[in-house]
């Protein structure tokens, strides 16, 4: 699909019909995640990809899905053929930047980013794209709705979930009631040149 | 462009030549980040887009840009013809999920994962990808190895820079030497169904 068409195409997502997505098209998905960029290529995000439907019931409970239900909106977890985990490690980053061609003496650097969250969104988009171009569609949940997702999925210490997502061949579902906020202003989001100085004509 | 050859074509590239970037190109380039998500719509990214040659000049000597020419690079600062300044608003997520939607206390949900640092990835990703879109190539630099950036663009206090990404048409380039650290393997980075499960059959 042609990139504007999936970036114009791309939305969250929360129902799915029954049809499974094919392994190579969640390899691709999830590979679309791997190739991120990262700093000092770190490549500190980790990906876990649950197809079991035990698992994803499991999963669905430890975020409360009947509070969606309560709210008229579909079991968008429980029915999501697959559920991408994304993970990142704080650690491999700390470890990177103590590298010889990154730090002459050893020390870290000063973190003003924390760029372990950041390449994690990095790696997230990379996924909700690539879901869109294989005709599939996704959602997201993030990992302050999913209490237990690390034992459950024997995610280890140093890596934390960012949260999961969901995907599948989309179904009519129901918008996000966050969505009625309309889009902030383009003036007061996109700034040229400074901050405060006016948009210059086009 | 199809996406699968923008994803493939993406990466960091540090020349660019001395054609400009039009107006057109670079609207839908910071639009795409403009269009990327966030969590409960809280649309917490700015961006700031300098063209200015002498404000690109000021950046580059933020940068230190003489320790990349001490070490062999262009001085693809300085010479891309813009840079976008991408920002990222804690106070715009801490607002957002004390309204009445996301709260029935106006309590503060736990933040296990800063959304604001995650969607600022998201939105660096769109820029990345679109960059590529248009036939240009990108770059970019953090906020730690830009001290003053704030200052130097009136960036308001409650909006903290992530970095910026240079924008161009590409020139042959230094890699740099991160990439020599190759790839990690596939299965230390995807696990299906569990992390410590092994990878079953495709």
């Amino acid at each position: 699909m042609e990139f504007g068409e999936v970036l114009s195409k791309r939305r969250m997502v929360r129902h799915y019909t029954e049809q499974p997505v094919s392994r190579e098209a969640l390899n691709r998905v999830v590979e679309a995640g791997r190739r991120a960029p990262s700093a000092g290529f770190s490549q500190g995000q980790a990906f876990v990809v649950v197809t079991d439907r035990t698992d994803r019931q499991a999963i669905a409970r430890l975020s409360d899905e009947d509070r969606y239900l309560a709210a008229g909106f579909d079991p968008w977890i429980s029915q999501a053929p697959a559920h991408i985990v994304i993970c990142t490690s704080e650690k491999a980053y700390r470890l990177r930047y103590q590298e010889a061609d990154k730090s002459s003496t050893g020390a870290e650097p000063n973190w003003p980013v924390p760029y372990w969250w950041v390449d994690a969104g990095a790696a997230l988009q990379n996924i909700l794209l690539a879901a869109v171009d294989e005709g599939l569609a996704a959602g997201f949940l993030g990992s302050h709705a999913l209490p237990g997702l690390a034992d459950l999925l024997d995610i280890p210490a140093d890596y934390q979930p960012i949260g999961l997502v969901t995907v599948g061949h989309p179904a009519p579902d129901r918008r996000s009631s966050s969505l009625d906020r309309g889009w902030r202003p383009k003036e007061d989001v996109i700034h040229w040149n400074r901050w405060l100085r006016p948009d210059p004509p086009s």
